[in-house]
């Protein structure tokens, strides 16, 4: 069992789109905010990483939403590094409200990257011991996500105020650019159920994205790519 | 004077640029938040206003930036509604440092608009008593920005996630849009001084607007368009 972190957190008009609830891009900034927070604590953040050329890397994310926070709703961000091995961290986050209820769990995989050289490394004890996480052998795998043909794509152009401190677009921005292209008739009357995505490929200033849709009743397919790399991946479901 | 509410504010990584300090988007979305906080207690935030068909439209800012808070600084966002007249109402906010510095000064203006017909209505004294400001007869007005010839323009669609829940895009939004032109090169380069910003017509969805700016060397002037219609403008210095 991993060290659990939490903190406390009220939803703000600006978490929050036209119909009131969080949007997924806001959920998981915030999400983030309790890793960093746990790694600073554990004198682990990036004063320590940044010597020794290393940042952690999202790969994955499996999110189920059960009822999505509300602007001034005040709900508790919980956080666990559950289990590691060679290449792969795992954590689990989990959003509650105050009677305890799970509104919304979060599944994810972390890498350490070389900044340099942008290449993966391996885990290293001395950096993920304090955290509390039980080492492993066994990689999770998460289900491939199908592929099917992709009927819409709209540009988005990388803006300076996309990209974050690691000189690249935080991937909690391309949570917006996925949804932005399924249109405001169908978002204003669907809701989040299950997302799940893979980061292949970062992004970067003064490149320009296509976000690709495919839809079908009830779940949404997505592809982020630039030229013909694939950076994205995601499949969502919808109640 | 005016009651002074204030609340405290541990800028995150998702409030920052690649610099690592604050952008003016999240500045002014969590300084708003304080003037949310404030009406909530005082029993005049939305709850009160909707039935009567009202709301808040900011016009006017006039922001001084003496150090732009950074990412894990604790900083204190204070506000005080100080005067107010038949149709506009005055709120300072600003933002200290735990020693007590003044970081960020703002001046703003406030009008109350019908919701149904998007015009501005006269303020009833039930409304903004309860914030304890002092009722004045003089207008409060700002030096004109010049007329300058703009040499650049950049259109940005409006995207769903820019909407908030009154339907349009939320004012925070087009500071990003008035900076993002100027180019990674200068805003790497530059620090934010002063900036002066009117809000004249309001952005929906569907829309794409022009982002337009003339460049001097210290001081840079925005436009914010949609066709032949202003709707915002500002002048911004720079150290």
């Amino acid at each position: 069992m991993g060290k659990i972190f939490q903190f406390p957190y009220e939803v703000a008009h600006y978490d929050t789109d036209l119909t009131g609830k969080m949007t997924l891009e806001r959920l998981i900034a915030v999400t983030i905010l309790g890793s960093e927070k746990q790694s600073k604590l554990l004198n682990r953040d990036a004063n320590y990483l940044l010597p020794l050329g290393l940042g952690w890397v999202i790969t994955q994310y499996e999110i189920v939403i059960h009822k999505m926070p509300e602007t001034f709703d005040t709900v508790h961000f919980f956080t666990e590094a559950t289990q590691w091995n060679k290449f792969f961290c795992y954590r689990n986050f989990w959003v509650e409200n105050d009677a305890g209820e799970k509104l919304v769990e979060i599944q994810s995989t972390f890498v350490l990257m070389d900044l340099k050289t942008r290449k993966v490394k391996t885990v290293d004890e001395e950096i993920i011991a304090p955290f509390g996480g039980e080492k492993v052998n066994k990689i999770i795998r998460s289900e491939k996500i199908p592929q099917v043909t992709y009927e819409k794509s709209i540009p988005y152009r990388v803006r300076y105020f996309d990209l974050d401190v690691n000189q690249h677009v935080n991937n909690s921005k391309y949570f917006s650019w996925m949804l932005d292209p399924l249109g405001s008739e169908f978002l204003k009357s669907h809701q989040l159920k299950t997302v799940s995505i893979r980061f292949d490929q970062e992004v970067g200033e003064g490149m320009t994205i296509e976000s690709r849709i495919h839809q079908e009743e009830k779940t949404t397919y997505h592809q982020i790519v630039t030229g013909d790399t694939l950076c994205t991946e995601a499949r969502i479901t919808w109640k």
